[in-house]
């Protein structure tokens, strides 16, 4: 499964942000990648005041372009997210999944909301504008099952368990961690939760903007189920595409079988 | 909180061991450590054919020497883990807690056995000799109440968010990961359920002998509630004491509310 992820930068103007995506996607379709991942928020600068004004309802413009780029470049698009309004108007921190026909398989509301205050660092509230999702989303992919979860969620080793207790052997992860939360702890999360649940995790976050009132940290990752870096990007925009082979989920579960070793006997984490 | 941790070698004789032990403690004495921790098997070979042989009674000799040595000193003193043998012929791998008096406040049975077969690395099947204990272990003290599981206990990270549920604000791991496992996992397991629980982790190994039939790969970890390590050691015997403020991990828990942002309306862990 050929896997790329775009770290691109995200511009204000919404127009602009999808032609990058369709620069990157023309640019790589040489490479013929099977899945494409794109950043949290790439059509909407990280700023909670915006999210309501860049807010699109599903099957908006947004979504209709993301569509068509699925199918005419026939990948699976884990679309990163966008703001997507509902008609009572909550804003939800939202991604959209393709199939390589454009079809809508899946798509995953930001569940944890991220809230921080940290002293002499980031100060981030983003429960005052947006509405958390409920679901776990895992989908049906011709190379087996992909799970979905955006930034926050994977601060939470409860999802990433149910996420793969679900099937799923890659969990895909748009984010954007910042400056302060980026480097004490972006790299070991996608690390351990991979290597808890002997999955491939894949981090794809915006590229780093020094003019942003959020300034991402960029460092798009991927990691194989045995908690090792694959690849890795730096701050700067760009992309990596990488082969990985599902099977080698199989074969360290089956070398060291931690999720078989849960002692479900014990405890179990149900969802409710 | 003064915290020592004994990085010690194991020898065949289980004498020399416990005087060891001895000897670290009065070496340490005007330091005055309040709670010291011994590596996982720190008086049996760590192997799973001499685990029999070596087990002892609760109250047996390794028992009553480690008693005495907690009131002598007057520590807390997590006593790394030795071989427990009960009337019905079952053998545990057990670890047993002291207070400063001398008086036993608890005891851990490790309740995940480490049973591994890594391609070109490691093979160890810890339940051939050893019978899993059940019970989650966390014991008050002067300083707030603290967790304590047996290595591999820390590869689910169910366990480790039981313990901090639980009121734990440290927790401590005697462990010995291998040369296998230790360079992939030990550093960042111990970081990520620091960071995940917001506590202390402290993991505590015998030193690396080369010569034994399983290589201990060292390196004992003292990990903040922020993830971040404060110290470490490498594969040599010795020890390292280091003075902790458990009041840290109410200001981080402030800070980034980990704990208080689990979905518990979405999902629980359930001990049965």
């Amino acid at each position: 499964m050929k896997i790329a992820q775009i770290q691109m930068k995200v511009y204000p103007d919404k127009e602009k942000n999808l032609k990058e995506v369709e620069m990157y996607l023309e640019n790589m379709k040489e490479e013929n990648p099977d899945v494409v991942v794109l950043p949290e928020m790439f059509n909407c600068p990280y700023d909670k005041t915006l999210f309501e004004e860049y807010s699109e309802e599903e099957g908006g413009k947004t979504w209709s372009k993301l569509s068509e780029l699925a199918e005419k470049y026939s990948i699976y698009l884990f679309a990163g997210s966008i703001p997507e309004k509902v008609d009572s108007g909550e804003v939800y921190n939202t991604s959209y999944i393709f199939d390589r026909k454009g079809n809508q398989i899946g798509k995953h509301r930001k569940v944890h909301l991220f809230d921080i205050d940290i002293e002499g660092g980031q100060t981030f509230i983003e429960s005052e504008t947006l509405t958390p999702g409920k679901d776990l989303t895992v989908v049906d992919t011709e190379f087996g099952k992909i799970g979905l979860m955006i930034c926050y969620d994977i601060r939470f080793p409860e999802w990433s368990r149910l996420l793969s207790l679900k099937g799923a052997k890659v969990i895909i992860v748009p984010g954007a961690f910042n400056m302060t939360t980026g480097p004490a702890h972006w790299e070991i999360s996608f690390r351990v939760r991979a290597l808890d649940n002997q999955v491939f995790t894949v981090g794809t976050a915006p590229a780093q903007d020094k003019e942003a009132s959020y300034t991402s940290y960029g460092n798009s990752i991927l990691v194989s189920p045995w908690g090792k870096i694959i690849d890795r990007m730096s701050f700067e925009d760009g992309y990596i595409i990488n082969d990985i082979d599902l099977r080698e989920v199989e074969e360290v579960r089956k070398q060291l079988p931690l999720l078989k070793h849960r002692r479900t006997d014990l405890y179990e984490i149900k969802e409710k």
